[in-house]
């Protein structure tokens, strides 16, 4: 069995170094577990994976149900009176001390940790760098997974050009992004879609509000769909009515250095490499200083995750990462223009997930 | 100004026994600061309340945008190429050493709280213990948002049940229930909305699914609105057509649970009276080993906060305390049932926030 296999293979690699690794609901307890349970800060679900034996859930007597059909038998309950850490600290008794040393999860809230620390004589060491090592590299049925994500971001960008965006807000436009999402298959959005018109597609972190779409404005269109917990991110860049001659000529240029970036993905470059392929061509057409981010980031259960591709970033890309490859160019006050794809490492080379098309679209 | 103020109680309220409070973006961040920043495990956020002088924030460079227009004004700014957490250690070179304790954010990652034990030679604790104090009670300003989350509530319950459920899957119901939140001038839900239909009302913690919503159903309606962040709770029960003797029995029992643990809710009352006063009633009737969960819980930034109604909670109720009163009756294999209202102390009394019709409807 695939969860199974994960299992073993991180008891693997932590032997010897840590005693245990301790996870709170995240993907990283997805990813080795393939249980989703729901997380709240008053009631700590805990994987315990020692580095030899069984894992073993720790788990509020109230959720008890959602472990009816996990494979992971080994489930101590607690109940509301009880203490889970001080539960938690006898469960290590199990546990053979070697390395005094316990791995814990990234994102488990501090106050847990803060508990576990005064339950718990160990030395305590962040998880993500270790699994990353793992969920950087994409199995096939993961990659399955992505592509199908990235097929629905497609679909949606094909429906919102068809039905036009002119006099609508972006906050209507980004909840009908979600609708879609939903309606083409998709889990749920991988973050909240990003529709930005005119100025305010000059800010690239900028949340969609109710500014009215109207003819003339570039629009950026950034969002992202979930298939089976997996992430698609994608980034399309339309004009409502006619391009001016300066957006044809920025769009070809942020349309190239994509390309660029596309064309250096492959087995064995620097993550730098790709992003400096973007970032030459932008800086050579002038306008270095209005690509203000990196050029991407990795994906997979996180919609932000290793390998981040960015200008000093040294790791090595290598067959089954995954990525995204997302230059922009930012002119404050007038207009924004970024194009993003999905990209995967196959057999040595770079593949787009997300294939919707590139041209500059005129749109209603 | 209000927000200055909290500040400066909070500073009291420390002094001598911490000499620093760290928070990433939160609710209590927002209690205190009144900002919201996007929190990200990849770039650190980080508000630092020394418990003397000016409160400071360290944020990524990135962010700058957001801070344009915040009241506070000492703001330090990290690059990407920067550590974040050497750059807290060096801002504590400006906060005396007196107490050699820190409190932190509870829902801050513990991968963060990490990097700081490792930058720095302090004892840290949790802040949660310590700000609650001041966010139990609610100043008039937070019941007036609390009061119109409510209000948006009570107006989609009648949305509701004008429009029918009869022949809608529960999911379909769900989001039409996010959608009328938002058309009513809500800000957002305060959590997923729960539509448990037929035997599936059975799951206190069900979650909608695909199940068709039929004639004969008891459905559960169980949904939240944040107005200017501060969240609603209400749910309802509801019968499709007409209501057997058996629901209608078990409706009113749950009802007049409800309302003795409403009569019973007043300043100066325990906790665990108002839980009992439901509680017993149910048990009375015969359906204690039905009422799987506890009264009530409390309602402001946060849709579970405290005070808790349980059966062991001994605190004290006071004014500007605000709180659920949802006691629920669960038949397996049958239906559920739960009246959920919100409630606030005034002028020691308790008052309903949620007035929605209590009575049984039967509806299309």
């Amino acid at each position: 069995m695939e969860l199974e296999g994960r299992i073993r293979r991180f008891q693997e690699r932590i032997k010897g170094i840590y005693d245990a690794a301790l996870l709170t609901p995240s993907t990283n307890f997805f990813y080795l577990s393939g249980l989703a349970p729901v997380a709240t800060l008053e009631r700590p679900f805990i994987l315990l994976i020692p580095s030899e034996g069984e894992p073993c859930i720790l788990a509020p007597a109230l959720y008890s149900l959602e472990l009816k059909d996990a494979w992971i038998k080994n489930v101590i309950l607690w109940k509301d009176e009880e203490d889970p850490f001080k539960k938690l600290a006898d469960m290590f008794g199990q546990v053979p001390r070697k390395t005094g040393k316990i791995l814990v999860e990234d994102t488990m809230p501090a106050g847990f940790l803060l508990s576990i620390e005064k339950n718990m004589e160990y030395e305590f060491e962040p998880l993500g760098q270790v699994i990353k090592e793992f969920r950087i590299r994409k199995s096939e049925e993961e990659l399955r997974y992505l592509k199908k994500a990235a097929e629905i971001v497609d679909k949606v960008f094909y429906a919102l050009v068809a039905e036009g965006l002119e006099g609508r807000t972006e906050v209507e436009v980004a909840k009908k992004i979600g609708d879609l999402i939903y309606e083409y298959g998709g889990g749920g959005i991988s973050f909240e879609p990003i529709v930005a018109s005119g100025p305010n597609g000059a800010n690239p972190h900028y949340m969609p509000g109710r500014r009215v779409i109207k003819r003339g404005d570039v629009v950026i269109l950034d969002y992202g769909a979930k298939y089976r917990g997996y992430c698609s991110d994608i980034t399309r860049t339309v004009v409502i009515g006619k391009a001016t001659e300066e957006i044809r000529g920025v769009y070809e240029i942020v349309k190239n250095a994509q390309e660029n970036a596309f064309l250096k993905s492959s087995n064995g470059v620097k993550a730098r490499d790709i992003d400096m392929a973007a970032r030459d061509y932008i800086t050579s057409h002038g306008y270095g200083e209005y690509f203000t981010h990196r050029t991407g980031h990795g994906l997979g259960l996180d919609v932000h995750e290793p390998p981040f591709i960015t200008a000093n970033n040294d790791e090595t890309i290598e067959d089954g990462m995954v990525f995204t490859i997302e230059p922009g160019i930012y002119l404050p006050n007038k207009f924004g223009i970024r194009i993003e794809d999905d990209v995967a490492i196959i057999d040595g080379k770079g593949v787009r997930l997300t294939t919707a098309d590139r041209e500059l679209m005129e749109v209603r």
